[in-house]
């Protein structure tokens, strides 16, 4: 009964293996003698579910999967044998007696608050504790073909959206009411509802509609289109700004389907749209036709951003590329997965090795102060020979 | 410009300024010279704005609110002098100057994580930092009239989403569908968006449609009456469930407006509704009533959750009361603020001194096991001899 009203496949058993011999080996690697995860998203990864629960992976040995709550949902969600608690206090005298806690422990120190951690220190009694996030995320960044099935699923919502937008997108409208419209058109189609971001001050919404000067203005978020937003209390996304004519209208949705997360952008116009958008536009399609075969396994991040940088600046729109003025950000790609900020980043500050079954969002976008913006963010998965497109919507601009 | 497409009013320098004289009243008090604030919501609560930024507050002398991030905006949202900083390691040599680095330093350490609290430490090259969370928590707890203001708009939303689902709530239709339907009319009513919770996997959704069997199903979450969700990834939520007839269909829905959440809940029912939940609703509704006359200042929580366990003993329902089983959770009421889970909790766990101005969501709720689930959840603010409600919107079951 509980599995007929999900909508969503539970991940298989092989899939869970899987990825605890990979962090394991990892582990080895990097000397760790065992791992203690408590982030819901690390757990459903690592499980297949997401309860008030703490798993921990022994270097030699059978995981640990302590469920608090819910068991009766646990039970049917993970393949994994579940080791049932009433207190997380009772986890100390389980893992002594099952001799776990020696060596070099492992958590996720970048998100663990400092406060848990100490916590978690004292019930184990134990001390010798280290950040394993590094090696977790290192594990996540390689997609097995059960996930690029949930991120292609998750890419399907994206192609709905924009089929919606082209008939909510009117002169005159608000930014939020077609925000409104999508996010509901998003959700009938299966999207799960929220978009997660990892780490402190990190939160994203579903869908950001920007137009004209309200696509113009930085925020302190890392994106190179932040939108007003309707409050300084969150200082993003959709305003009340109305669509006129002439200027695009960028969205910008996130798919979510069974925790995996797609990104991507469209321009839309009401009427015909500046000299200056449509140069921009093309400039973008230009530099995600050049990614796509330039791209591959081996190829190495930065390399893709300065192709990219390299065509904006042959046609003189290097000041707009990826934001302009406090507004410019330092990449053009970031990863995707269970969280919107997963590895890899594209850009030129860290040489990252492009490897089979990394996903990926590109987006070439130029900001034009005080006029609007243009661009075209797109999802890739990185194959041996070439960037796989995630979905084969259309990059035109859709004009209404 | 900025301020024209938002639709919420910007905080006024007295509130930020009477903010800042609580804080420093309670770092005396509690033996802190500077509290360094980074999360934020905190961040937005003592400055007006919410960027990438740093505000550190020393006992002695006026705060000191470092942007990086956007700074063109933190200029218009907050009435507080800003001192631009290309990156966070300028902020040491400026604190070092103004001579704020002394004695015992705080840090949000409820939230931030293990490495980033690491990274301060050594920005700031400076040891002697402790958690401040309880402090800040302790000022945020009793709501100023401008916030009740906000508060009170927030609430407004909630009004218009039930009138809403009046509309849209029909035999057949999925728990996703309504959920969508709702979501977008709280947008479309200004609501901002999301809405936070505080802490390590915290997360919240706008929205839960539950009807049934899903209303039953407890999660990973602290709350009485979770969802089934349509995926594991999330565990919790709206599903596609179906609505039939005689049992109620549960809106528990988040407003949020200028970064301010209420939380009510309403019963709907398509045809009559079984005695059982019949009775539920009107043992939930006369809680409501006593805890209205009975609440006050002064009014320790932990009896106003003893009365109505109480009067759901005497009905015979003490079993279903906050949930069933391996659900069932130890509170009826939660603060409310800018976060969703604030101080104070109604619970008989922690003996909370009921002041004027807090403000908190009171949720008397019975699960069923196999049946459904039946409550109400109004919000409350705390008056000198009473407790006042947010909205005045009907708490009567809603027959479709």
């Amino acid at each position: 009964m509980l599995k007929s009203l999900n909508l969503c496949e539970f991940t298989p058993k092989e899939e869970i293996e899987n990825r605890i011999i990979e962090l394991k080996k990892r582990m080895a690697e990097h000397g760790f003698s065992f791992a203690v995860i408590i982030q819901n998203v690390d757990l459903f990864y690592f499980t297949g579910s997401l309860q008030n629960a703490i798993l921990v992976v022994p270097l030699d040995g059978e995981p640990v999967f302590f469920v608090l709550k819910s068991l009766n949902r646990a039970v049917v969600e993970t393949s994994l044998k579940i080791t049932p608690i009433k207190r997380d206090k009772d986890v100390k005298d389980i893992l002594t007696d099952m001799k776990i806690l020696k060596g070099r422990g492992g958590m996720e120190l970048d998100v663990v608050p400092v406060t848990v951690f100490e916590r978690w220190k004292n019930i184990l009694g134990y001390d010798n504790i280290t950040d394993i996030s590094r090696l977790i995320k290192d594990v996540r960044v390689i997609k097995s073909p059960f996930e690029l099935e949930q991120i292609k699923r998750s890419g399907e919502i994206i192609g709905h959206v924009f089929k919606k937008a082209k008939e909510v997108i009117r002169e005159g409208v608000r930014e939020i009411d077609i925000d409104a419209a999508l996010v509901a058109e998003g959700r009938r189609m299966g999207h799960q509802g929220l978009l997660r971001m990892r780490g402190l001050n990190q939160e994203m919404m579903n869908c950001f509609v920007t137009h004209g000067y309200s696509a113009t203005i930085p925020s302190g978020a890392d994106v190179p289109i932040s939108g007003v937003g309707i409050t300084p209390a969150i200082g993003q996304g959709s305003s009340i700004n109305r669509i006129g004519r002439g200027v695009p209208v960028l969205v910008d949705y996130g798919g979510g389907y069974n925790g995996y997360i797609t990104d991507e952008t469209r321009a839309f116009a009401v009427g015909d749209m500046k000299e200056i958008f449509k140069k921009g536009h093309a400039v973008a399609a230009d530099i995600i036709e050049d990614a796509m075969i330039f791209g591959k396994e081996g190829v190495v991040g930065t390399e893709i951003f300065t192709r990219a940088l390299h065509k904006a600046g042959k046609e003189g729109l290097d000041d707009y590329f990826m934001g302009h003025g406090e507004g410019k950000v330092g990449f053009i790609g970031h990863g995707l997965g269970l969280e919107i900020n997963e590895l890899p980043v594209i850009t030129p500050r860290h040489e990252i090795i492009l490897k089979e079954g990394m996903v990926f969002a590109f987006e070439p976008k130029f900001v034009i102060p005080g006029e609007g913006a243009i661009g075209i963010e797109v999802d890739f998965i990185v194959r041996k020979h070439r960037l796989e497109r995630v979905t084969d919507t259309s990059m035109d601009v859709v004009y209404v």
